[in-house]
């Protein structure tokens, strides 16, 4: 791979006050992403990893949420409190963080026990 | 892969008047995003694949810069009227279009023939 070892989008995606599904950021702004480029530069990957903005990922029931490439790992509910672990586990450890990804049957569909 | 077969990521960064590094584009609107979503609903693609904007791609010597994962192809230079052949030989055939790849002593680089 010759760009990056891993490429990981965060949703940064704010909807208008009312939307009918929720926001992964109030305004844009996203602590979360702040957060993991801090960590992922503390250790030491920043030039093997690009932490990303990304507009909505369409995932947007389990909110906030990240997408981490070329394994295609989801996760969801990411706090920024979550970005360390995610950073020393998956992206240096190769080990993706369970307890946050999201369930298959959550994944691109129209219904799950998230979305109605 | 549960989620989308495969996952576009379109740059549309706008940089400040007078930024040292270029832009994909002028104002956060893209054109070529937009032609994307376009052609591959008209491909039927609309649940496989996802045609998403992203932040900044760090690849802005190349802008318009386009990446598609989870085979993390790059295409620089994507006009929207690439956006058809992208769609119909990538993302439909499993094609990548060679014509529009970004070399890979161009990607992740902090020096290359068009970044000094």
């Amino acid at each position: 791979m010759p760009a990056f070892e891993r490429h990981v989008f965060v949703c940064c995606n704010s909807r208008p006050a009312g939307a009918q599904r929720p926001s992964c950021t109030a305004d844009g702004n996203s602590s979360l992403h702040t957060e993991m480029k801090k960590q992922a530069a503390a250790a030491g990957l920043k030039d093997r990893v690009r932490i990303n903005k990304s507009g909505c990922l369409d995932q947007c029931e389990h909110s906030p949420v990240v997408v981490v490439y070329p394994e295609a790992v989801w996760y969801g509910h990411v706090k920024p409190e979550d970005a360390a672990e995610i950073v020393g586990e998956h992206l240096l450890g190769g080990r993706p963080v369970e307890r946050l990804r999201l369930a298959d049957e959550c994944l691109n569909t129209k219904s799950c026990a998230h979305r109605r």
